[in-house]
Order: structure tokens, then C-alpha cells, then sequence
């Protein structure tokens, strides 16, 4: 697979590296050798039988290409390990190895053991971004700019708002994926512990079920989970969160990076957004980066959506959708906020071109608050039209605003300069601004 | 649209009655007068305006053919709503009308007006589900029937622990449901309350934003949330995730519900399930309702999902995408959990067609078991052999497995025929299930 | 359903005047009538049968409501209405009635009968698209505006080009759409002409497919394809191929009528994207109605590409979520086009603001072909140098791009200022626009 | 990435091998030396450049590391690879590699040549899988089978009417993929082949382009398509219409296969289906492996429908977003289509379980022909009734359907035991199936 080249720019390199197929290889293990600790705890398994499978496995050289092979027979890769673990075991642990599990159990809790380092750093990577904002929100929570809706220039706000509303996404998203739990897996062949409960067996597999998540860090889930895929969908929707948030704030950097704006650019880098055939470029590549992955972690997470009805006692399918998804899924959210933590700390910030760009419309942004201030003296309606009548003619004109507006035969001496100077100021006119930043800081704070 | 037939059979008609285009309008209006009032009694407004606006317009007749015709030059339903309600006003009143406010203020807190009895009603069905549930966990808890995995036949587990997936599904999205939030949303042009908040203004915007939220019932959010859609893609996804869990049930009672296999029944009803052309099917149209339902959920969560990055201050076309999709996924989850009560509440059981179903095979899917048993006898590799080639000759012959196992040349003799038997009885093989029943009810009902 | 108000301003208002349920019932009843003439025309239906039933039917107040209340029970809309009309007939055609159908085959075709002008509406919509697109793309094949990349400015292109780009876009999406095929459906209870076919029926089934077929201007299909649902995809994701050229279209207009940029606009128009608060501002509302469109029309082929297997002869649920998506995708691009096709013949073109945007960067975007100029003179990597540091100092001093280089002490004196002014000026460096929009202009022709 | 144990099993291995990281690259250096060489028979390039390129490329050893690392910086692996490419070429030529074209030129065109093969496998792996369906439809063109609509037992066809259906949805879309082309990509910076065209140049950049898509093989564009999604569209949805084709066969295959059901069984094979933990289990695998791969397909295809509509002429973000769910998308329809190749060729079909099916309901199934049978009889009401009557008690008793019938008390003495016999007997009630059979070997045939 052209992977390489491909997939992984949008991906995160350091979790590559750890996401290897061994590392999958390795989390198997983990759970099966956990299994049959737990199981000894409880008399299920011979005293010593779990250090003895150990001592053999731990270094054992599992033969991944083999794994792969046997996943085309069986389906998944829990079914050939488990076969390669069984070969290697002497005769007389070979009955202990795997007992009382199935292949979901094993590939479902491998997967969420690979997971947890990833949302780790998933959140080191928002907290990382959310102490990288602070700073930007309280140096620019009065730095006037001008607010664009449906893409147009609106009125002035402070970038700091704008700044904080990148965190506060970052954050909503970062709460909601820790809130997140992952569970492990264990139910045996149809999620009932056949062979290790019922009758006489004094509650062997819930008992089990519980001790192994204790033992590996997991969540304890009230039932195996083998079909009710609850989980995964609360997982798969969370990471979208997170990548919606980043891709916002790359929308937002694109947007402030045009050209003809240049509010805001990309960190500086060598080599960082340089074209293969235009050597004045600099392309905003973090936010492309930022936007491809996220994209591809959406149709990732409708994946999930469309999996979450799995059939009677194991998917036919719908389970097996779910693996590269989820994986990648985490990959791709890791890698954007590299990217992302990487923007937020090194984001040139150009208050002069904010300012060139309130002043582009010749103060017209600032009609509202003209029209506010003409209401009570010519009415709603008129107010309306002359300010709008004023912003047109100071487009066209290149003349002030408040000069134009002073001028109009309707407004002309009923108004001091003055005031019409002040009301069309945009450093005046920032609103909550500061406010927000404040309140954005006190909740960002919060642990 | 031929929505009547095609789309609404699929949603709540009690929801589709309460949520006509008049719903919304009186959702704005309350918006409206609610801003008005807590604009007064923080002095924004003159005394007694609140009450006046609230005289004219709470009868007023608003034109609803116009709004929606108005939407098309506007963008958005709020613009000619705001214009039908100005010039109902008398002049005095007109300038304090909609002060300080944005069409997206408008039409985002009206859209959590109308969802808020929507998610009320969502989790009362969703209880309804659960209180249904509980009595067949309890009732089936030791209901022997066949466990199927990839759809094929595997181990006996109780019905009562089939259940007890399903509720569990559910209550795990009830919980996710009832935790999100609705925020209101109150923010002016760009998001920070321009002219009403500043220098002079003592924090009227934010004041204005949290008391606005108390009076209307709904979530005081950090800030404005104009594009950062972080609490519509947690509502979106935890909606999705309702489907989801109904999905399942429905999915699995369509399998259970299959002729030949016959283990439940949807509950019978006038005219339930018939066909236009064979009189002796009873159809799974429940299932089929929600299942259809379900899938429409995923196709508008995926719009969402799509839809997270809003540019700068407002979305253009990006926020826009969001209405239909939200309030449709609201209406097609009420409307497949209508479904889903029913079925849970009137399910027909059988628990005879499950005991056939498990003799299907002769006892074959006893095999694990059974390999259990001889594998101390006659080795790991032997007793699997054995076990699979004495299910593949039951199967053929119909001879009960008990009895072709005890005659296999390797097994005769070395193991008691009762042994044989009592190991082969599903009843006696259902593992943790009733644990299992016990421990999910106990989860249900904490609270 | 506040639909009026939240999803039709984004459906074509007469779409949805021609698509109430009235008219699906008219379409299940044409099916119908068509279906007893084709089989009275083969003997299977007495003679005149077909015209009583019409004389009847055609004016029967068929109880839409009623209608809506029994898709409930049936699953579909066929159900109640195959009843009514079986209820209205007198006895003795009572049996000639929906003869050999089933209710997938009455509503399939009905479906494929309310799309057929709709597909016909969109067709003639992008005709007005490519009509109105051709002149622009004459009018403006040598005005230079800037391209750009990563939305950074890159090197000049004709304005005619990017409007080739979207006619080329939209033209392609016709022409895929337009070889589409909207099959009938007849296939009975499993598919297979039950009671109409056999041994001693001579062929009645395909025959009678086949006839209905011609008779309602559908095509025929190899065979029934109640649970082969490529039609169906190959519909719904054409249809989201035209949804997708709109918005790329909608999206460049955006993008191009930001305040800062302002080289096109949408047309101007009574009302037309008005902001409730700020008098000075035109919102791009047709872009922003289309782009809520087209993302709407990907979430409902979404559902589409996941409900394409259907399982054995009847879907159970996939199908009825076919529906509503499909409909509504129709209305939905009906409805963008509406928008696209006035935008594409109003547009407003503001060459100056090109020329403008052009200059914006000293002539910085005219590094690249200076590069090459130098490089025989200078080698590859130090022109490469060089022509971006020119960029960046004129960038910075705001003096012309030709002038910093020529006085470059590397370049001083190697190269005439003529030359120099002549490589970087735009107008002479629009590549092979002109012939790209001749090319375009030939191809878009071609019928 | 654990992509060789997660994501590999669904993707075919030939593919996998075939599109390694080197095979981008080789790609990518096909696309540049053609590019040299249509320049150079057109006099852009000196005599000779071309092939002297060529023998210093075509065994330079590109470092793939090094060109992945670069992806980072520049966005995509064009860049990093142009850089190389130059860096090992003689000082005199380097001037001319790349020249007048851009990075998406060489990655569009890249990902063009990777693709053909592909595409090619996957019409091939369709005409196996046609190839194999024809036979076992004219084997099976009378073999009645119960159909099943909403999963319950309907009317009986025969099973190779059902074959048909999966081989004309399986030709249907492999059709629909042959019709799409792959197009070079050839525009430079912009997409007007700045520096390559205009006054003076003679047409040098669509001869080039048009040129370099006859070197390739590749289709010839209208024009340059950086930011017209159109052709990706077609081809993604393309692939996605095979999967839901696999997909179909893949579902209806699993539900046969039940244990209760058995209709039909995958192909045996050493290994295949084996359980983890059951050894009488054999899990239908192949049919596992074909709906994870469609699941993941779709994912994909949704990320394409999202990112139809590209910014100005060159995505941010959206272009990229393309690559790894196109390249993945075909890989996985390559992997499900070899299972269902295997699986058509080697399904093993019981006529015994079909028939023993068929009989399940005692005859039940045939109250629809009883149905009408009795109705010119006892009028359509009545013999609805008590068709439906008698299958409830023929179903309860264990009786033959049509002796129950007989003896009803309204039916008894009224018609012939023979006549009901021989009307409820379902080898009699195939419809049009054999017809059905031979009219989809004829368009299957037709090439």
C-alpha cells in the first residue's frame, strides 16, 4: 500500500511507530497472559501455570506474516496468534492457554490496550494546544478585527475571541473523549462464559471479567459487549469531535492566511509550505494537513455509525468494519493535532493587516451600530436605509464612513462629528470581548 | 413531499404534530420576548416594554407562507420572522426588538426550543424500553436458546441475557442523551454582543446570555456559539447513538423472527405486518420501521459530522446544512423508539422453537463442551478432532451427539454415557446468564 | 414538521408543489391502471376491465390520511392504497385489481414516476446553467484575474477558465445523470411473476414487465431488481455528482466575494441576503442555500451507498430507507440548481478587482515565470533564490516586483527592463486560458 | 500502523503487493519522463533530454524514507520526489524536469497509473465471477427455494433466479466501473500551463496534455480537472456500486447459511471458518470478509462525496483528503471481489435443505395461489380469510397445507384434493424464474 505516502503525512508518526502490527501482537498477548493470571487467582488454571506460559511466550517470536496469512481463514487476527501461542506452550498448559475466551475477546481488548496510549496523547496534544491558547486569547483579547459571517466582514470583534473559541472547541471535544472509557473484553464464545460459569463454577466469568480489567488498566463493562457496540460508537464519535475541533481552527487559519487578508500565518518553517513550481509561496500545509485528516476521520466515524446494529452473538461484517476505522480514526486525530499544537504555539499574529482590513470597507462594517445611533433621532427605518446608503457610497468613494454619513443630507448637522467618529470606531466597538476571554480562560482553567 | 408517505411513517406522529412550522415560529417569538425581558430588567429596555411586545405579538397572527418565503432571499427563517414581528410593533417598540440579537441567536435557541420536549420524550420512551425490559430479563433468565455467532449456530446462552443487550444498548444511550446539553445561544453579529456590551455597558451581553438561558430552560454555555458546533455534534452523535441501540434489537428480533427459526414475534396487532399480496405472512414491519428509521439517523449524523468546521463567525451553508438533519434525526429516533416500546413490551417469546432450535443439530453445538471433557482423556488436538467429527456425523445421521460421541472408537468406554449427556445439555450450559441477568438489572435501576 | 421553514428553502418550491402526496397516490394509481390494460391487452384481465377500474379510480377521492395511518401497519404506502382501491371497485374487478403485484412494485414505480420530471427539471436546469456559462466564459477568456492555490495567490489565469471549470463540472454531472435509467418495477410477491407465470401462462410476467414499462415511459429492466439496487445507487449518487459541481461552484463564489476580494458578486435582488442586524452587509445567501443543499444531498447518498445490499427478495428496512433520501436529494438538487442557474446568468464581474488582486503582491506572483527567466542566466537554484527574495522585498518595500529585481545585484545590468516588466506582467501570462475556454466552449456544444 | 492485521485481511494481497510506496514513486517518474519526452518532441525540451533523463532516473535509487518525511513539510509526496529527482540529474537538465507542471499534476496522474491495474483486476475478478454464476443459474433454473421478503418465508422461485440477481448486480456495476475513465492530469501552477502556453508557445500545453494521456494510456480530460472532483466522483461511487453488488451476494449468502436454514454453504477449505473456541463451527467467512471490506468502501466513498467541491484551483485539504480512501477503496473492492469470485465458484447449494425449507410452514407458503384458487369460488374476501385460516392451522397441526384446506368447511366438496394438491405444490410455482434465467444469461452474454 502506498501508505507510506499517502495515509501517513496525515498521520501521527510517533503513534505509527507504535502501532505497528507487533504492537498488536503484543497486546494480544497481554490480554492472554492476563487471562490466565487472573484465572490461576481463581483456581481455574494450575498454581504457576501463568508465570510458565510467560516465561515461554513473552520472548516467543510470534511470526506476524503468518498472522496475517491466517487471518484470510479465520476471519480475524486473534485466531491464528492464538494458534501460534497454543504450538509454542508445552503439552500440559496448552489447555489453559485461551480458556474460556473467544477471538472477539482477545482482538476487541488488544485493540482498546492499543488505543490507550493514543487517546493519552491525544490528550497531551489538547492540553498542549489549550496551554498554547491562553497566552494568545489574553495578549489579543483586545486586538480589534474584523468578525466575517457567511464569509463577508460583519463588525469588529477581538482576535483573543476568535482564539478562544478554537480552544473552547479543542477543549469541549478533549473533556468528551476523556469521559471516554474503554472496556475490556471477555464473554467466551457467546458472551456468556460457557465452560468457566454456571453451576458449581462460582461465578468464574464475570469474576474474571472484572479482575482482568483491573489488571489491564480497562474499564469494567457491566456485560461483555460483544455485540452491543455502545462503546465503540461513544469512541468513534468522540475522536470526530476532536477532529472537527482542529479542523475548524484550520478552517479559520486558511481563511485568515489568504492573501488578500494575511491576518494570521502558519508558523515559519524550512522547507514548511513551499511549492514545487512557485517560489514565492507559502502554503498553509498544516491546515491542509489538518483538513485532510479530519475528513478522512469523518467517513472513518460513519463507519461506526452504520456498524453500531451488530447481529445476535457476533457481527457478520459489522464487526470486522470497525478495526481499520477506529485504528486509523486515532491515528489521524493524533497526527492533526501535531500539526494543530505545532500552529497554535507558532501562529504569526499581523495586527496591522487586521487593521488595514476594518478599514477596507471605508468604516462601512461599522453601519450598525451608525444606524443605532441615528434610530432615535430619524427612526428605525431610515436609520437603516442611510447607513446602508453611507457604507455604499464610502465603498465606492473611498471616502470615511463617518464622513460620508456626516454629509448626508438627512443626518448632516444633527449629529456632532464627533460622536459619528467615535460610534465608527471599530476599537471601540469589540463588545464582550474581553469578557469572553476571561470567562473562556476561567472554564479553560477548570480541571 | 410526498413526506406523508414516505418519510413520516418512519417518525413520531406525536412529535411531527408539535413540531409544524407554527412550533417553530412561537419558538423564535418566545426568543424574542424572552431577550425583551431580560434586557428590561437590566435596563436595556424601557419598563413594561417586555410585557407590550408580549401583548401585540402573542397573538399576533404571523404569516407562515411568508417566512418561508422570506427564506430564500434571507437564508434563514429568523430574518422575515424578525421583519413580520418589527412591523407588528408600535414605533416606539420596534427599536427594542430582536436588540443586540443575530438571526443565528434566533433560530439556534428556537431550534433547542423545539429538540427540548423532543429529548423529553425520547427518554421517557427510552425508560418505557427499560421498564419493559426488565420483567423478560427476569423471566427468561435461565430460557435456554441458541447463541449465534457470525450467524451460525455456536453455544446456549438464556434469552434473558439477549435482553439484557438490548437494554443495556439503550440505557447506555439514554445516559449519553440525557448528559448532553442544550445551550442557548445569544451572541449578536459576530459573536460578542457588539452594542450592547463594551465600555459603559457593565457586561450586559453575557449577563443578558446567562439570564436568557435560565428563563428559557436551557444550558448557559461558556460563550456564544455561532461556529463552534461542539454541542450539536455531541447531540447529533448521542441521538445517532439511540438509533444505534434500537437498531440492534430490531435487527435481532428480525433474525429470532425468521420462519425457520421462529424464537420471538413481533406483537400481533389489526392489520400488523400483512402483505398486499399473501395472506399467510405476518411481517416484522416493527423491525422494519425502525430499522429504516435507524439508517436515515446515520445519513443525517454524517451531515453533521461533515458540517463540525463553521467558518470565522458563521457558517455559509455549513450551518445551514444543520437544521433539517437535526431536527429529522430527533423525529426519526422518537419515532423508531415508538416502535421499540411496543415490540420490548409486547414481544411473543418462544420458548419451545428455541428448544428446537437447539436440538437442530443434534447436540452438535455442544462440541466445545464436550471437547472439554475428553481433551483430559485423550489430549487437546484428539478431543477437538473427536468432538467435530462426532457433530459433523450426528448432523448427518440425526442421532443425538451424546449418543454418536459415546460410540466413537476412541471415546467408547473411557467416559460414563450419563456424563456424556449431562455435559451435551444446553440447559445445563448457559455459563453466566443469570449473573449476567442479575448484574444488568442492577445497573438499570441505579440512577 | 417545521420543514417549511428548515429544509424546503433548500428544495425547489415547485419540486415540492408537484411532489405532495397526492401525487405519489396518483402515481401508485396510474401503476395500477397501466398494470390491468397491459394484462387485459394479454388476456389476463377481462376485456374493458382496465377501462371500468379507470372510470372508477381515476376520479376516486382516494383518503390521503387514511393512506398515511395504514403505512404504519403495512410498512409502505402501497398497502393502504392497493386497500382503498380494492375497496372502491365493485366486486367482480375486486380480484383484476394489483393483480400479480406487490406493494414494492407499486411503490417503486411510483418513485421512478415522481422523478422522472424531476430529473427532466434538473436536466433543463444545468441546459440554463451551461447556457448562461458559455458567454461569461467568451466574455472574460483573456481577463486576468489571479489563480489560487491553497486558497494562497499563485500565478494569473482568464476568468473564463474558472467559469469553464464550473460549466465542465456541471456539465459532466448532466451528462452522467441524464444515462441514468429509471426502470419500471414488476416482478410480484418474490419477484418471479407468481400466479402470472409458469408452465401453461406463456411468459405473462416479463411480457407485462416489459409492457409497463413502454406504456409509462420507464425502461425496462433485465429483470425485476427489488433487492438489486444498483438503479438506485447509480441514481442517488448521479444525482449527488450534480450537488457536488454546484457546490464547487457555490464555494469559488464564496470564496471570490469576500470583502477583501470582491471580484464577483452574487446578483443583486430585492431583499437578497440581507442580515437582520447589519445594514451594510449582502450576504452570498444562493451560495450558502447550496451549499447547505449539496451537503444535505451527501448525507442522503450516504445512506444510499449503505443500504445498497438488501437482503434475499425484500428488504427489511434498507429499503424503506431508500425513500425519503432519494426524494428529498431530488428536491434538494432541484433546488440548488434553482440557485445555481440565477447565479451563473446574474453574476456580477468585477475585472478591476482581478486586476487589483493581481497587483496585490508587488507582481510577488509573478516569481515564478521571472525564475525561469533567470535561470539560464543564473542556474536553476540561485533564480529560484532570488526571484523569491524579489518577492519578498517587494512584498515588504511595496515597490514593483520588475523594479526590485532588476535592481537585484545579482541580476543589475544582466537583463533589459523591458524584458523584465514584460515577463512579469499577468495579462501576457495567462497560459493557454484562451484555449482552454475555446476547448471548453467546443466540448460543452457537442451534443 | 496494524494495517497488515487489521486492514490487509480485507484488501487483496496481489494489490497490496503491487502498491507499495516504490510504485508511487515509479509512478510518479513514469509521469515525469513522459512529460520530458512529449516536451521534447515538441521542441520544449533539447534533443536527447529526454532519454538522457531516462538513464540516470530509471535505476536512481529514490529514497522513499526521505520522500515520506517530506510529504510533512510540503503536503504531498510530489514535492519531495520533484526535489530528488532534480538533485540527481546533471546540472544542464534539471531545468527541464518538472517543467511547466505542478505537484497535483504528477500525484493526480500518479494516482491515475496506480489505479489502472487495478481497475483492471477488478473487471477481471467480475468476469470470473460472471463466468462462474452462469452455469450454476442454468443448473439451478427450476431448483425450488422458499423466497423470503422481510426475512419471512413468501412464495417459492428458483435458486438460480437468485443467482441472477447477484451476477446482474455484480455485472451492472462492473459495467458501470469500465465506463469510467482515468484522465491525466497536466495543468501546472494553475492549471493553464503557465510558462508552456500562450503568445508564442503554439498550443504547447493541451498538445502536451493531451500527448502525455496517449504515453500513459490514460484518457484525455477537456481540460485540466486540479479543482473538477467530477472524475474522482465517478470513479469512487463506481468502486462503491461493486462493493454494495459484493456486498448484496456476500449478505444473502450469510443468511442462507444459518444453521437453521442451510440453503447454502461456503466453499470448504483448509482452515476457513474454523472458531477460536468451537470446533463444530464453521463461520462464513469469505462472507464476513466481503461485508467488512463493503462497510469500509462506503466510509470512503462518503469522505469523496464531501470533498466533490474543491476551493479555486486547489484544494486545502480537500484534495488531499482524496488519496488514501481512493487508493484504499480500491484495494478493498479488489480484496471482497477475490473472496466472491471463490465463493461463486466453489458455493455448495442444497436442494435437499431448500426443499425441506419449502415444506417448513407445511405448505403455508402456497396460500397466496390458494388464495386464488378458492376466490372465483367463494369471492376474494373469504378466500383471503381462509387461505390464511388454514396456514395458521397447517403451521400448528403439522398437517399438509392442502388438506387442511381441503377439509375447511367452507372449501370441503367444492374443489378437486387433486386441484389443491397440485395448486399448493411450490415446484409448480416458479413463475417466470426459468424465463428470468434465460433472459439474464442473454445480457450477461452480450458484450
Amino acid at each position: 500500500m502506498p501508505a507510506a505516502l499517502l495515509q501517513h503525512p496525515f498521520m501521527s508518526l510517533r503513534a505509527l511507530t507504535e502501532c505497528q502490527a507487533q504492537a498488536l501482537v503484543e497486546a494480544m498477548l497481554t490480554f492472554e497472559l492476563a487471562l490466565a493470571e487472573v484465572q490461576e487467582a481463581r483456581g481455574a488454571v494450575p498454581e504457576g501455570a501463568g508465570q510458565r506460559m510467560r516465561d515461554v511466550l513473552a520472548s516467543h517470536p510470534f511470526d506476524v506474516e503468518a498472522i496475517a496469512a491466517g487471518v484470510a481463514s479465520g476471519g480475524n487476527a486473534a485466531i491464528p496468534f492464538v494458534k501460534q501461542g497454543r504450538a509454542a506452550l508445552p503439552e500440559d498448559l496448552k489447555r489453559y492457554w485461551h480458556q474460556g475466551a473467544t477471538s472477539q475477546d482477545v482482538l476487541d481488548t488488544a485493540l482498546m490496550l492499543l488505543l490507550q496510549p493514543r487517546l493519552a496523547a491525544i490528550d497531551a496534544l489538547l492540553v498542549r494546544c489549550r496551554t498554547a491558547a491562553i497566552p494568545l486569547m489574553r495578549q489579543h483579547a483586545a486586538t480589534p478585527m474584523v468578525g466575517r459571517t457567511l464569509m463577508q466582514q460583519a463588525l469588529p470583534l477581538a482576535f483573543g475571541v476568535k482564539v478562544a473559541h478554537w480552544a473552547l472547541g479543542l477543549e469541549q471535544a478533549r473533556r468528551r473523549l476523556a469521559a471516554v472509557e474503554l472496556p475490556v473484553q471477555f464473554g467466551g464464545a457467546v458472551g456468556v462464559h460457557s465452560g468457566l460459569d454456571g453451576p458449581g463454577w462460582d461465578d468464574l466469568g464475570l469474576a474474571c471479567m472484572d479482575a482482568l480489567a483491573e489488571r489491564l488498566g480497562l474499564a469494567v463493562p457491566v456485560l461483555p459487549w460483544h455485540t452491543d457496540r455502545q462503546p465503540i460508537h461513544a469512541l468513534a464519535t468522540a475522536l470526530d469531535a476532536v477532529s472537527g475541533a482542529a479542523e475548524k481552527l484550520a478552517l479559520d487559519v486558511a481563511l485568515l492566511t489568504q492573501t488578500e487578508i494575511g491576518e494570521v500565518a502558519e508558523p515559519a518553517g524550512e522547507g514548511m509550505g513551499e511549492s514545487s513550481s512557485m517560489p514565492h509561496k507559502r502554503n498553509p500545509v498544516r491546515c491542509a494537513l489538518i483538513r485532510g485528516a479530519a475528513r478522512q476521520v469523518h467517513g472513518h466515524a460513519t463507519v461506526i455509525l452504520n456498524a453500531a446494529a451488530q447481529p445476535l452473538e457476533r457481527g457478520l461484517g459489522e464487526w470486522h468494519a470497525e478495526w481499520a476505522p477506529l485504528i486509523d480514526a486515532a491515528l489521524l486525530v493524533e497526527g492533526a493535532l501535531e500539526q494543530t499544537a505545532v500552529l497554535l504555539e507558532g501562529l504569526e499574529v499581523h495586527p496591522q493587516a487586521m487593521a488595514r482590513n476594518l478599514a477596507a470597507t471605508g468604516g462601512g462594517i461599522m453601519a450598525e451600530p451608525a444606524s443605532k445611533l441615528l434610530a432615535p433621532v430619524l427612526g428605525q427605518d431610515a436609520a437603516k436605509r442611510i447607513s446602508a446608503e453611507a457604507a455604499e457610497a464610502a465603498r465606492e468613494s473611498g471616502r470615511p464612513y463617518a464622513e460620508v454619513l456626516g454629509a448626508h443630507p438627512e443626518v448632516a448637522g444633527r449629529l456632532a462629528p464627533e460622536t459619528l467618529a467615535q460610534t465608527t470606531d471599530p476599537a471601540l466597538y469589540l463588545g464582550s470581548s474581553q469578557r469572553q476571554v476571561q470567562r473562556a480562560i476561567a472554564w479553560l482553567e477548570e480541571t
